[in-house]
């Protein structure tokens, strides 16, 4: 059993202003990392902003991070830092910010070139990192990865290392009082994948199941309050909070365990065919299950029974009814898109591991064939 | 709802052996904190050197930590570090060399008076640490406390900061093998005390209440195979493993909400009376647990229920059979301790506060009245 989680949370109302104080101990100019948009109209940078004024911390501010980070963002985004002398940076935003944060943490203070940057190897310098997420699901305000999309090899790929373990995450629930009905559901569909995919994982421990476990109950008692034919503005601040929760509780997850061919499977589907990355996620789980269940009946069980299951079919009907219809893909693209996933170090870190053949057949059960 | 463990936690047979480059990120030079006997007969100590050797990583070794360990016994313990030049402190042992090692850790880089040692205010230097827990209670692998013999309050008072928390634990229950049934029956004892305790501080949480229960259940499950009567050589390695990681869980509980008026009355039964300090807890707590139950019946039926229990008078008949005949005290005994545990920090720290009548209560009851 390993258990490693440097991050210190504060979840709680309020938790930026309340805690300006801990900012001091990071440096005296900070680099705020966020996308174009939400960060400003959700309240959380103007909170920030505020709340690095008070303690008399310089700031600046780079605000181009896009869905789905690209690897020419986040040097563009290490050359303002250094530009800007900055001691540390903040990310605020969904995972997309939040991981671009976390690799300019690094390309900041350490020259790697562009085809090293995924390689692993690493020194030890690194910017120190506060994250604020403003979505509940990614859990990477309490991850060492930072998930970039590769052009080269035509996924996403991520930055592991200890050393973008955030030093503080601030999580506040008011901030997801404006994502859309959709959003909300794109996300808590990811944090539960990452809760289930860590049991799936050959990494799982005791400790890693724990706190699965405790993920999944706190995301699956929401589920019932999320549906696409809901007005986002039905869910109560009391929702947010344990979405919120339960997602970084499923980033602890895998911090400790990875993902596996879930996540693999579902990079392809985001980079070619656009379809937001928990949706993705979301999609493929059912079949996945079904492909895991044939070797290992108890764990699926295991799985559906702390979700108040009884059936795969009902954890297929549960997800169809979050997310709708599904897309479609062609003969061509399955093929495509399992011969890049099955290269995926995530496939191999999953307890049964399909082969090419097997994640045609769950892709496309997945999705609809055109 | 806060949540802050930095401490590396490796749970495995030959943890030590496995991980010695680990070691390698602290230092050259190693100071070896332990006791006089327990590491050297159960293979803690060796284990330990042979991984410094591996490593080529110098070492020196104060052995010098008695039970309850003093305030002199650290300054010693600095004293030495300093004039050996060591990078970082590795405590070996139950809670008093782990303890004792902790505030080496500090005192060796900081000059604090001894006036000055338990007042809270602290610089930024320390050595960096690496605990061997041998027995399964204290949980001191994973906390920010260190509790030492304060002979000025005449009761045991802890250093608290960040700075101790260890950077690694390395956690082998091998090392337990030789433990008698005594000593495995008061570390357990001082284990379930701190993960009650965490749900009976005012600082629980969501997320330390998960801890608690499941720190409850590890322990719970192995209480069968504890009693007086019962050798300990049958104790198979599961159970040691299964106690250490409950205790280990329940260190991480206190972590987050330290622990309360059981401990704060506990430490003068130490002290005057050299009870065991696990078994001081252990004597306490049924009658504990009846005073809170009149102010808040629902927290303690959720306790025994997750102990697998009806009604306290089976919690009291399950710690009578682990401990045995109660020592005796004296009423004037009784008006002294109540008298020392009324100014304890850890008494506030309970949700229901007891009056001093009522602290003369719990320990009359709790203990033979000569």
């Amino acid at each position: 059993m390993n258990f490693f989680m440097p991050t210190k949370v504060i979840m709680m109302e309020d938790c930026v202003l309340k805690n300006s104080a801990l900012l001091k101990n990071y440096g005296q100019r900070a680099l705020i990392v966020t996308g174009a948009k939400s960060a400003k109209s959700n309240g959380s940078l103007e909170d920030m902003i505020q709340a690095l004024i008070v303690q008399d911390i310089k700031y600046d501010i780079f605000d181009k991070v896009m869905a789905n980070p690209s690897v020419n963002c986040v040097y563009e985004g290490a050359d303002f830092a250094r530009e800007r002398k900055s001691d540390f940076v903040i990310g605020i935003g969904g995972g997309s910010p939040m991981d671009a944060a976390k690799a300019i943490a690094i390309l900041a203070v350490q020259e790697i070139k562009e085809e090293e940057l995924f390689l692993g190897s690493y020194g030890n310098q690194v910017l120190p990192l506060v994250l604020i997420p403003t979505t509940a699901g990614t859990g990477s305000e309490v991850t060492q990865y930072s998930i970039l999309t590769n052009v080269q090899s035509q996924t996403k790929t991520s930055i592991s290392t200890p050393l973008i373990f955030p030093k503080l995450a601030l999580l506040d629930a008011k901030y997801m009082k404006t994502l859309s009905m959709e959003i909300t559901i794109n996300t808590a569909v990811d944090a539960l994948s990452h809760a289930i995919e860590g049991m799936l994982s050959i990494r799982a421990s005791d400790m890693s199941n724990n706190l699965a476990i405790y993920s999944l109950k706190k995301l699956v008692y929401c589920l019932r309050f999320l549906s696409p034919d809901y007005s986002s503005s039905s869910l109560t601040i009391d929702i947010r909070e344990k979405l919120l929760y339960g997602s970084m509780l499923a980033g602890m997850v895998i911090a400790h365990t990875g993902t596996t061919a879930v996540h693999a499977m579902g990079y392809s589907l985001t980079y070619f065919k656009n379809i937001d990355h928990g949706r993705a996620n979301g999609l493929l789980l059912p079949s996945f299950l079904r492909f895991i269940m044939k070797s290992d009946q108890e764990l699926i069980k295991k799985i559906l029974s702390i979700m108040g299951l009884e059936t795969i079919d009902e954890f297929e009907t549960l997800f169809l009814r979050l997310l709708g219809e599904r897309e479609g893909i062609t003969e061509k693209d399955l093929e495509r898109f399992a011969g890049i996933a099955i290269n995926s170090k995530s496939l191999t870190n999953t307890k049964v591991v399909p082969t090419k053949e097997e994640l045609i057949q769950i892709f496309s059960r997945s999705l609809q064939i055109n």
